[in-house]
């Protein structure tokens, strides 16, 4: 099969996902300035943050299924999962917003990043197998380097909502590993290659 | 007519049904795990029960207009007939959530989950006519083991509901049948090999 | 321009309001058939029939632009009013429902599904006039019998809420021109063909 | 990379932004015509008024990317900030008719506005910049008069908003440059040199 089809419903729940966010903000009740900070600001800023997390599924995956040629039923239901994990933002996103950033939601956003996450790596293990030895897809991740950080903070994240009084600072470890992912791959390797020896 | 626009049409219903369930789930008012459990974990098992259900039919759907190269007026209405019943699944996953279970609103979902199959039967059995005598669609559901199957997981469910004093337990049947589904069809043919005495 | 992109939008813009309005569908109260035939059974049949007014929509759309090869300007803004016309309808839907059938919600209920009927119509000319005098759509739309019977269909609806005392007689109109569309055309050819004196 | 899956993505996204508004349509309390103007009427018009500029933007889009063949990492992300300013429309559109059309709304509205304006200048450079120095995007925009001029249309409504008494006056301003982009450009060239001495 091929994946234009697979592509395309992907598209259609990513696209889905990053905007029926907007409609959980809360419109202010006064009508100035203020009313929007307080009502509405905590909103705004984890929309935007999940808007960033989605965004950077939706980059990353449109990169991978570029190395795919035909899918089997396994990667379908794979990709299922993901697509799962990722429709569970809107509301993990809203309960931590809701809660204005109380412990139990914090953990419960940082652990639906990391389910997120794991869906993906099954994702890539599949594809992977099922184009065997030759994979293009196995030597364009070899350097995953975003990928094999990124559990870290996530677990930082988690650790620190439950451990620090002010829940809220876990969040900023998931927004850190967010901004990780918008550096585009090049200086990474650059900082990679000042801080390592060369061989 | 060419079946892309058919195929990105139902996408795009597909995509957004299996997503807007997520609107309805109720953010816990604590900010506990008691509260996640106890306000949204029916919400939670049956947004997964009804987004494995539509990804399945995502996925035969795939499968089935893998085998069609052009569709006639009947066909886009028999495929707009099956989009209806599977359009009401959030409703009715809705309605059984938030009755706890309670026994008619489990047999309503059941009669949902019975109306998509009714309306997939009658697309594709459009469609092998359409296609006449050499039809490739008749000859890949000749032994479609699942659909023969299925009908009997909704009936008992609907029953047990009906019957039995807590009907939760025909959702039971409908968990099952989906997971029948999630089963690679090879492993179902091995099972029935080895039952079957072999010719 | 290529047409492509023009279906994909009007694809996802159309998939979204066909599917929308099932989230304004009320969650009986009780849980039983009667609570389910109380709240929600008037709810469920303006759904199905908006529904199936959207699925014309989008089955003639598919059609019209399978004899377009480009589009210009004025075609894409005539598509946006036909969408934005369409998009309208799951608001007049929920307040004809909300209503119980009130005369004025009919009433505006009608004066939609003419807005979009006189966009559809102005689409087409438009794409005529820009094919020029070989237009294929032209020829194909030559002998629209049902476009031109509709008008009357709307305007019997209309004034059948504005004078009768039950206007919910009014939506039986809308309702046989949808079944009207539903009817497969070499039917309709046959009909006239019985009724009128072969020339 | 090709710009098939953008387009089918941003196309997604857009289609959804620009139908999920009419949910925020009230439904209209009373059943008659001055409950309609009353209750809906504002919020009508504000949602014909961004309907429009989400149309105005999915086809300045589709201009923009008819002249684009590959894609690169920035272009994806400057493409997903357009479309997060543009998913905002809906929350600042609803709260402006909330406020009923109070100043802070009204400005933070014209602020939405022309955060799209802006990414989507940013979106248009850095594509100009990927092309090089062939690039026919540059050349298509060389004379963006529509472009150049809008500015002054968001500045002249947010001022207005914030110094006049009644601040639904600034909105007039925001139409009025909406009704500028629906004028065909050759019109406006035909002003031009109308306006301006022939060289």
């Amino acid at each position: 099969m091929r994946t234009s089809r697979l592509e395309a419903f992907s598209d259609g729940v990513l696209a889905i996902i990053i905007t029926i966010m907007v409609l959980e903000l809360k419109i202010p009740e006064s009508h100035d300035l203020s009313g929007l900070l307080h009502d509405t600001g905590d909103g705004l800023l984890t929309y935007l943050l999940s808007f960033v997390w989605i965004g950077i599924y939706w980059v990353n995956h449109h990169h991978m299924f570029h190395l795919v040629r035909h899918v089997a039923g396994g990667v379908l239901w794979a990709n299922l999962a993901l697509l799962f994990t990722l429709s569970l933002l809107p509301f993990t996103t809203a309960w931590m917003d809701e809660s204005a950033f109380a412990r139990t939601p914090v953990v419960v956003y940082g652990l639906n990043l990391t389910a997120a996450a794991l869906a993906y790596l099954v994702l890539q293990k599949l594809i992977i197998r099922h184009q065997g030895a030759e994979s293009p897809l196995r030597q364009a991740v070899g350097s995953d380097l975003k990928g094999k950080i990124s559990p870290f903070f996530y677990l930082a994240g988690v650790l620190t909502a439950l451990l620090v009084e002010h829940a809220a600072i876990g969040v900023a470890f998931f927004a850190a590993c967010a901004l990780l992912w918008l550096i585009p791959d090049r200086r990474i390797d650059r900082m990679v290659h000042e801080l390592e020896p060369v061989d």
